[in-house]
């Protein structure tokens, strides 16, 4: 009998048409069949959104007469819940969500549509990883995609737990990999700010932005050992019960 | 020398108009000082979103000549974010996320705007509480906010670890309460559905539906707790790393 081929679902925050998952997926490929259910438009930072006040819109994308996937006009989560629920007709064996321009790390990956993605997955009993670039800028997604092509297989041989997935950041092409670390999420706040400005007709309005504060001295997490040159992988799940502080609060006599 | 008023921030996801927040910001008048900073609309389901690639507005809001509170045109972690870093003059002693309509329970409270108002305030070193009531339909919020008011009270008395929140969940008001229940989050799943249907053109859409599985057995969960008429608490954090697996990972031999 022949071993059946891999199945996989590919998804994204950046949207159909961003370079990072136009790479991982032929890199892929390799591994099996790769369907790309992914937004239409670019999706950060919209954190696990889902779409429940308006209905979901599903385009398939054919370029010079190849099917490339389907277009979603939702978020990260809305393509994995309806590519496993509506589209396809089995169950994926992994989703990935990726490769995001730019590295989701510290505590910004609660922001982070590309991990939402992959929690999605989770949430649907499949194992799933969420794949990120340390750079906004470089395409060059070559040694990012080789080793992400290798760690989702090692994923779908071995499991993971339940309730359980990966966050893997790949840094950015201009530094040499040094190797894989498996980190825990570091504790560096973005530092917000506000730019107040004015419009043509006097109103105000305030663009949003900062800076991550690189304060946490533990060089043992994901964005520490990031910049360093490694890629990072961080387990993450979903249960976000503080069970330490669990019986302290059950102390306090409500 | 008197005794400095406490400083409440309150935001929520339903919207500055919604009935909850109107209720809970009359109670909480009792204990300090009240700052409303709320989205113009609506912003259920939208996960811990921020909105970063348009400006945001930020708009008085006054009713019978009183001044009621400010309205973003944002998200829930908006309108922390831009309250204590750009509207108000110092910080306040607490961030209090509602009353949502709604209960906010289970893995379902990662797509929670009411959560992510509260965990934004975390992120910003400031206990946080997220309140929502289990009921879409009930404006009978006296019952929650009263309980509300000493919990608001308890949590700054007392302070919480940092990087930790509290959820809370007050019951169907149709329910007589029980007392109030320290839980930690149900594992229970939504079943997520999608219907397909045809516009006026013949095009297909989806909504996106489903119910929760209340399949997990442990009576000392949230959504239990919760449907037998208890006040539930249960803290919650933002690192979400698995420290369970974290180990076992390390022996993957990446």
């Amino acid at each position: 009998m022949l071993q059946s081929l891999m199945r996989i679902l590919l998804s994204n925050d950046d949207g159909i048409n961003a370079p990072g998952i136009r790479a991982i997926n032929k890199g892929l490929q390799k591994l099996g069949e790769v369907l790309v259910i992914a937004p239409d438009r670019e999706q950060s930072a919209v954190g696990h959104a889902i779409t429940i006040a308006d209905p979901l819109r599903v385009k398939k994308v054919v370029e010079n007469g190849d099917f490339v996937g389907y277009s979603v006009d939702g978020t990260p989560a809305d393509c994995v819940k309806i590519g496993v629920k509506a589209i396809m007709e089995s169950r994926p064996d992994i989703v990935v969500s990726g490769i995001n321009h730019g590295g989701n790390f510290a505590n910004n990956i609660i922001y982070s549509g590309t991990v939402s993605g992959a929690t999605e997955g989770t949430l649907l009993g499949i194992p799933s990883i969420a794949l990120s670039m340390d750079s906004f800028l470089s395409n060059d997604f070559s040694s990012a995609v080789s080793h992400a092509v290798e760690i989702v297989q090692k994923v779908v041989e071995k499991g993971l737990p339940d309730g359980t997935l990966l966050n893997v950041n790949f840094p950015d092409p201009a530094i040499d990999v040094k190797g894989i670390k498996i980190c825990r999420q570091s504790d560096c706040k973005f530092n917000v700010t506000f730019e107040k400005r004015h419009d043509p007709r006097g109103l105000d309005y305030y663009w949003q932005g900062g800076d991550m504060d690189h304060s946490d001295p533990d060089s043992e997490t994901d964005v520490h050992a990031l910049k360093k040159g490694f890629i990072t992988i961080t387990p993450i799940r979903y249960d976000l019960t503080d069970y330490k502080f669990l019986d302290d609060l059950k102390s306090w006599s409500f």
